[in-house]
């Protein structure tokens, strides 16, 4: 199956894959990806304020699609603003554009999305025109990522062999994104491509996106999956169980530091010591090459009864203190390459990441 | 406070520590580990067979504990035995051991208790003199244990500086031993002597163990914990906050590789990634000087069940497939020191580990 020769619609439907957001009615329809696997809710967003906690409740995550979802969140806004002037409109805007970048500071793409829109808003003539471009922009970026993971997945892909086990992290699948997905859009090319892989697919506590989402999707597609806890993955990559790793990004700095769900840089390390390639998936609007390292990169820490509670039962004694940094920061050299929709790009990333 | 010039009574109202096992009105009397830290529940254990599936349910776990709770269930078991003969009463009680034996594999503590206790079966003259001497001798293992924990805590506490944050894993505490515990009974040590510690504790995915037990035993004495996931010990070492890694052992090959709780090879990983020092704690019955290496330690390998559900709660789409290996081994190259009863040991294990 080439995935390149079906419209959005088709390959949703041909992949089994609910659609992570979507404008429709005048609204951003989003899955609620709090409520899955057991659950498939959409939440019908006609408000920037409504976008704004969907991202910050975690119902719509992963970096990519945080961009796409403050995309149409600021379109949205733009419906609201009432102004005397271009100028009032744009300085309104801007705030709408603050608040909605302020709810997760890790991943660069809301940052990198609202950017785009706000420039794109700043040439417009009037205001009617301004709000119409803010949403053609939105659409834009969202199928613009979809191709950008399409492109990458295929580029990606080479770099997987037939019969492959794989272990990923936390979830940068189509949930992750408008679509297709980054980690798991390589694995998602290579297994098109005819290779029989098998992911080995981390639970990601707190929240549980390894178990809930990514094992969702891969078994979607019939794809092999063995779930295991987060600290399994050294066992396993100790043993000789895994070829490679593959996992997305939230943020990347010039000189190739990854910022990605917590415990990649615990990955990262036990590949290098087992001698397996890491592999980085991510989309170029993930790299931010204002940051020169990742030290600069700042790290969202989540409410600490995201680790005390599950499910809303405590595990832990009452009043216990807990940390709950939502990233880690994994240093360059720990990373074999960085795949993007431009080309797999290998140290110096200094030198490389700039010239995409 | 000197713990050494307490008795066993006065010990565990000081620490207000509920006993993890005792002999009781001709029962062994078991705190129910798995309803902690929510209940306190004692089991009164009156046969053997009641023993093994408490053991086998993990109401009772920790390598020492392990040990003294088999040798307590054999002592039972050889209560129920009818023989007409020494020879024929010693054969049906090999049965029990092995019975008792197989319940979990990994530990060694478990087939060395058995084996003191079969030898010391072997050299009584009758029956009701056998079934004597082997309750006797399970007391005996049972305050050994108290008094090796605290002899090692002792030795193990000058590894600890004044104001270290220590990083340990799963619950190698009073839990999971008689009494005081092993890599907590250092850390207990150190703050008996007024060291002020701070401890890091992962919440040992997925039967909690950390969150549940270590974090609830910790905090009943005071001392300062921080509950976090297993996938941030990684970003916690590499930014510099820990001083130093103490854990448990479940088996002690003689090179010094070390079997213990899922996990703890990734630490021990990340430890020497960061420079930062990693010890095991265990009485010298952990060591299995049979065992060349690592290699040989069989892996308890438990239900998938144990990771696709969390706290009774399914957390991955249904039918998914999950790997559960119970422990992981650490190759002794990772290990700075072992810290036994009779002495600290370094490397190499293979020629100082015989000695003790």
């Amino acid at each position: 199956m080439r995935c390149e020769l079906l419209s959005d619609e088709e390959f949703f439907c041909v992949h089994k894959i609910m659609k992570t957001l979507e404008w429709k009615d005048n609204r951003l329809r989003l899955l609620d990806q709090t409520q899955l696997p057991h659950e498939e809710v959409y939440l019908e967003l006609g408000s920037y304020q409504e976008v704004a906690s969907a991202i910050r409740e975690m119902r719509v995550r992963g970096a990519p699609a945080l961009g796409v979802a403050a995309a149409y969140g600021l379109a949205l806004g733009a419906r609201s603003i009432k102004a005397a002037s271009k100028e009032d409109f744009l300085d309104q805007l801007a705030r709408v554009a603050d608040e909605l970048a302020a709810t997760r500071p890790t991943a660069v793409n809301l940052s990198w999305a609202l950017t785009r829109m706000k420039r794109i808003a700043a040439v417009a003539s009037n205001i009617p025109s301004i709000k119409a471009v803010l949403l053609k922009e939105a659409q834009l970026i969202e199928a613009e990522d979809v191709e950008a993971n399409r492109r990458l997945g295929r580029l990606g892909s080479d770099l997987v062999e037939d019969g492959a086990t794989i272990l990923t992290h936390c979830n940068a699948g189509s949930l992750a994104t408008a679509g297709y997905g980054t980690a798991l859009g390589v694995i998602r090319a290579a297994w098109e491509q005819g290779k029989r892989v098998h992911v080995f697919v981390p639970e990601t506590r707190p929240l549980l996106q390894g178990a809930r989402l990514t094992a969702w999707e891969l078994s979607q597609e019939g794809i092999p999956v063995t779930l295991i806890t987060d600290s399994m993955a050294g066992h396993f990559l100790s043993r000789g169980a895994i070829d490679c790793v593959i996992v997305g990004a939230d943020r990347i700095a010039r000189n190739g530091d990854v910022a990605n769900k917590i415990g990649t840089y615990t990955q990262a390390v036990l590949a290098a010591e087992s001698g397996v390639p890491f592999y980085v998936a991510a989309p170029t609007s993930t790299v931010d090459l204002a940051l020169a390292s990742g030290e600069e990169i700042p790290i969202e820490e989540r409410r600490p009864e995201e680790v005390t509670h599950f499910a809303g039962r405590a595990i832990a004694p009452n009043g216990i203190k807990a940390a709950n940094p939502a990233f880690d920061v994994t240093p360059h050299q720990y990373i074999t390459a960085i795949i993007t929709e431009k080309g797999v790009v290998r140290e110096p990333y200094a030198e490389r990441l700039p010239k995409l």
